[in-house]
């Protein structure tokens, strides 16, 4: 089921994406190559998906939401560009293929970073993208703005270095976490149901629940993969959060512990979702597949 | 004149950038004091002064540009954050005192440009430091996001690291300049007369002319500075373009031809104002500072 609606998202996020890659004039044709190869590499889409999804699960067209889609992808693909920067992770790999300061330099790909979340402001500011009332837009912008900066992912990012070596307890964790992945899952969702046209307090908050708790999820789970998958599934180097010493579910509560508190979180995300129709089935069904997934 | 002017928007622009970096939780306290170390630093806000005195040039209450001067000054400070790291220009100083990367770490530097970007998107959504309409508050949004971005500033700091080292003519050099310092110096503007609510498209057009003398002027300015002054005048390393092999106007021109080029662009942006009345004058004033100035 999921399978099925995430290639429909990734196909739909995808052409929208590969658009808005064509240099203005020839000397910005390296930068926008990196930008690109940051971009269009296959990834899963899960945040398009969660934007999609949940205008749909209000009831709106997803074609307003192809904006909404695209920025959540920029911010997210600018994030792993930097935080993969010798200075930060020092990753050589993403989804098996070389990171951007490999295929390309170092100074190129901040850069592209930087250019990355320019365009996802840029995007959402767009009316051929988005619904066409400069309010809702605004209201979109702002939504993102405050879930990928200084208080949202960058800072979930800034406690995560900070944490690197420190013995640190599950609730730091969980602070980190909804800061650095969480805050923009749960931009995905809101940003999609702005899009929609129907979106009211109460369905922002039960749909902000349900972000709160895929996204720990989708945490533990890749805790849990890091530890149990091989390097060739992952796509990225197998044990490396363990050989670095980063703190992640499986050291502080145990593997079978770590399982059990995933399900608990696909559990209270599907909670959240109580109030909404058969039209957020693609939602249930993500947080279904968070936990069984296997890469 | 314009170091009267220059010093009151100094402290106004100065008083509404210190208010944005309370950390909103303690572990975020480092972050904020890397994002507030790179940009409250005695920094001469000539961005900010520009789009004061857009707007009261176009008799807006220059309170209505304080988003617009912070968010162009956020994105200048965050552009040198990331330009001064080792793998781009490896700056050790920046004013006179260490750069982020150095008062802190690499990684901490460049999360914290990564925070300043998408602070000055917050900030020129902010209701209280903008105009109240959602319009105008987006079309500055654009504007910004459009000279900021791959096609604009981050373009321009592609476009100079492809140069070094390369023989390029004064089309490429001002092509090179256009874009990585000309294009927020014109969205400075921009985003000051839209502040006033009264832009329209012909006066728009005219303060990016004026703009677009202005960025080269200074530029032209700065190089020539680059040979003539010392170290301590600068703030910054003296001689250090020449060193790293960098196209200037003084190595293409000859250092006499440079300063002529200086005034004729600073005679170009005061032709561009001829339509305004006696409220540009600090836009004139400040024209003729940029060639006179001796750091």
């Amino acid at each position: 089921m999921i399978a099925a609606y995430q290639t429909r998202c990734q196909a739909r996020v995808d052409a929208a994406l590969e658009a808005l890659f064509t240099p203005p004039r020839h000397e910005l044709t390296r930068l926008y190559q990196a930008m690109r190869y940051s971009v269009v590499n296959g990834g899963k889409r899960v945040r398009p998906l969660l934007a999609y999804a949940a205008c749909e699960a209000l009831g709106g067209d997803s074609e307003r939401a192809d904006g909404a889609a695209c920025a959540v992808e920029l911010i997210h693909a600018y994030s792993l560009v930097h935080d993969d920067l010798p200075a930060m992770d020092d990753d050589d790999l993403r989804r098996g293929q070389p990171t951007t300061h490999i295929a390309f330099d170092e100074a190129c790909a901040i850069l592209a970073g930087d250019g990355l979340q320019t365009l996802a402001f840029e995007v959402l500011g767009d009316a051929r993208l988005n619904p066409p009332d400069a309010e809702t837009r605004l209201q979109m912008i702002m939504t993102l703005a405050r879930a990928a900066g200084s208080a949202g992912m960058v800072g979930g990012q800034a406690i995560d270095l900070e944490a690197v070596g420190r013995k640190i307890d599950q609730h730091a964790l969980e602070v980190m976490h909804r800061h650095k992945t969480g805050a923009l899952i749960e931009a995905s969702v809101r940003l999609g149901a702005l899009a929609s046209g129907h979106a009211d307090s109460e369905r922002l908050a039960a749909l902000s629940r349900y972000a709160e708790a895929i996204g720990l999820a989708f945490q533990v789970q890749d805790d849990i993969l890091d530890v149990e998958s091989d390097t060739s599934t992952l796509g990225k180097t197998q044990g490396k959060d363990q050989a670095n010493d980063k703190p992640t579910y499986p050291a502080l509560l145990g593997l079978d512990a770590a399982k059990t508190y995933a399900l608990d979180l696909r559990d209270q995300a599907l909670a959240a979702l109580q109030g909404f129709d058969q039209r957020a089935e693609p939602l249930r069904d993500l947080a279904r597949y968070i936990v069984e997934r296997r890469s």
